[in-house]
């Protein structure tokens, strides 16, 4: 069962993230110390998963604090808040990026008449709770997903969401970790997720650590899994679920729910509550973030594939309507759609 | 437009075809002058899409033929004819490989009366027969699928059905071809077709050298884009049609085709009625060629991209129910299912 934490902070007061884009060749750990080294581990995806950016996020709030305590009183308040605004425009699409960040924001503004010492630990223990209470849904979304596993199902899941992507069990792969721990045998089609592959590169990893029967497929043999009977469940995690119930998740995520819908096999959303977000009514207003055209052209930005005048549009998401969805696994249970 | 061939008899008689292995960073020819380099090539991918699979096969036979002339009358038939079977079975999906063997296979036999010589010459006159029937299917196709394409009209393919697969215009991008010359302006969106690459490496290269405005994408953003209005018809090639219009093509067009059924977009399959297969009565009939695991887990066989104990499927092909299939484009007209 999993062993590592892909966030934390360490016996020296430092947080530590596993290098995503190094899995699973090596396994490196990064000290992210200061705001550029922050800001590139989220905008490169050496952290990622929604609830994973807002942990790291929400430490990196505290060690910035941290390291502003020299300065006087008015500067350290607005050079944490340009730094709060500019981490919060880094990946706009999970919302978790900028919650984590409102609770951080709200402690500090919370501490305008303590001192910078009282804030500063106030802060480190905001962090701590929300990376606490992100293990705690972990647990309550295996609990809730898990029964929905049988002895011999096919589950098929897409990008990454398990623990290298949030503080514990992960959201889509937590039910896996515990019917697995459950002793029940089930199989794994595991999407690489192009462009990034954190299909190939994550969720096998993730997996066959602990011991899980797992199939690598390329994104667009979902449906052919589906079609020869091997799938019988679909887990996919979220980076915003609309009020009413549209979710945004990695790119790829809506042709593997409109497959599953052609085929009848339930699809399940994986979300704690915190990525409900109140004030999006639905999908389309969605801000999807658009990435680098050389993560499509170039294989791991060295060997070019494709010609170099060619047109490319990088979607890092897309929007699943709720229509699709058969329910929303979170921390206080099973939603039906 | 299109001005190379990707298969063909040199002014020196040589089997030469390009290398789509290297393309679209290199244009290389290699001359296919033995059983070895011939089986390879095509195992390999080297020469690829259904048609000019069989006109290198075709080719192929000749080439051999001539080079088994100083045998004994007995022993040449008998090596070309293993040699046949042998090619045959290289790939087993696309209909046409066994379809042009067999075509030549009658040759060889209505000469058991005939010179090596004479038979010779008659094999070479049929694969260039072949070739040139080759290409005035794809004018055909190209003029029945044309009015379909409008000023404006957005066109989704995959994987790679133009000039390189075939022995002129191609089956699925014929038609956009021959609308480009007419002066219509398009947009094509181009799947990047996981694991080869055929669409980022050959399609987004024909296209963009042709001058068509060509959009690359990752097979999994197919569906955005149609959930977004930027697809108005879907084109692919076909490697096997069965009797009731069940279509064998690469993997990933299935999940395309029911991604253009939930959008109401029509989604047309451009093959040579040469792909229909008679002696199939529907895709489950259809046997699908499984590839080699380190196209999906290793970049271009090179860097490791997933642990190296995962399982992996990686099907070349998937079969699309013809209910999905608005109509089949052949050269003799479109068949509306």
């Amino acid at each position: 069962m999993p062993v590592m934490k892909a966030v934390r902070l360490d016996n020296m007061d430092r947080l530590m993230i596993i290098d995503q884009t190094r899995l699973p060749g090596e396994l490196i750990f990064l000290d992210l110390h200061d705001k550029c080294t922050l800001v590139e581990a989220i905008a490169k995806l050496r952290v990622r998963g929604a609830p994973a950016i807002g942990i790291a996020a929400a430490y990196g709030v505290y060690v910035l604090a941290r390291s502003y305590m020299g300065m006087d009183r008015q500067s350290f308040f607005s050079v944490l808040q340009q730094d709060i605004a500019q981490i919060r425009n880094v990946r706009p699409t999970a919302v978790n990026l900028s919650w984590a960040l409102a609770r951080m924001e709200k402690v500090l503004n919370a501490g305008r008449e303590a001192s910078l010492s009282q804030i500063t630990t106030a802060l480190r223990e905001e962090a701590m709770t929300i990376d606490q209470e992100d293990a705690a849904i972990s647990r309550a979304i295996a609990a809730h997903g898990a029964p929905l596993i049988e002895e011999g199902t096919g589950i098929l899941t897409h990008c990454n969401a398990g623990w290298l992507a949030t503080s514990e069990w992960g959201t889509a792969l937590a039910p896996l970790y515990l019917a697995h721990q459950q002793g029940k045998r089930f199989r794994v089609y595991c999407d690489e997720t192009r462009p990034l592959l954190q299909g190939a590169r994550l969720t096998a990893y993730e997996l066959l650590a602990a011991g899980i029967d797992t199939t690598l497929i390329c994104d667009n043999m979902a449906a052919v899994m589906m079609s020869e009977g091997k799938v019988d469940l679909v887990f996919v995690g979220a980076d915003r679920v609309a009020r009413n119930g549209d979710t945004a998740n990695k790119i790829g995520t809506l042709s593997l729910a409109i497959n599953a819908a052609y085929f009848g096999i339930p699809f399940y959303v994986c979300a704690p509550s915190s990525t409900l977000d109140p004030t999006t009514s639905s999908g389309a207003d969605i801000i999807i973030e658009q990435r680098d055209p050389m993560e499509i052209t170039h294989l791991w930005y060295r060997q070019a594939m494709a010609p170099s005048d060619v047109g490319v549009l990088n979607p890092a998401f897309d929007v699943t309507p709720h229509s699709l969805i058969t329910g929303l696994i979170s921390e206080e249970g099973i939603q039906y759609y």
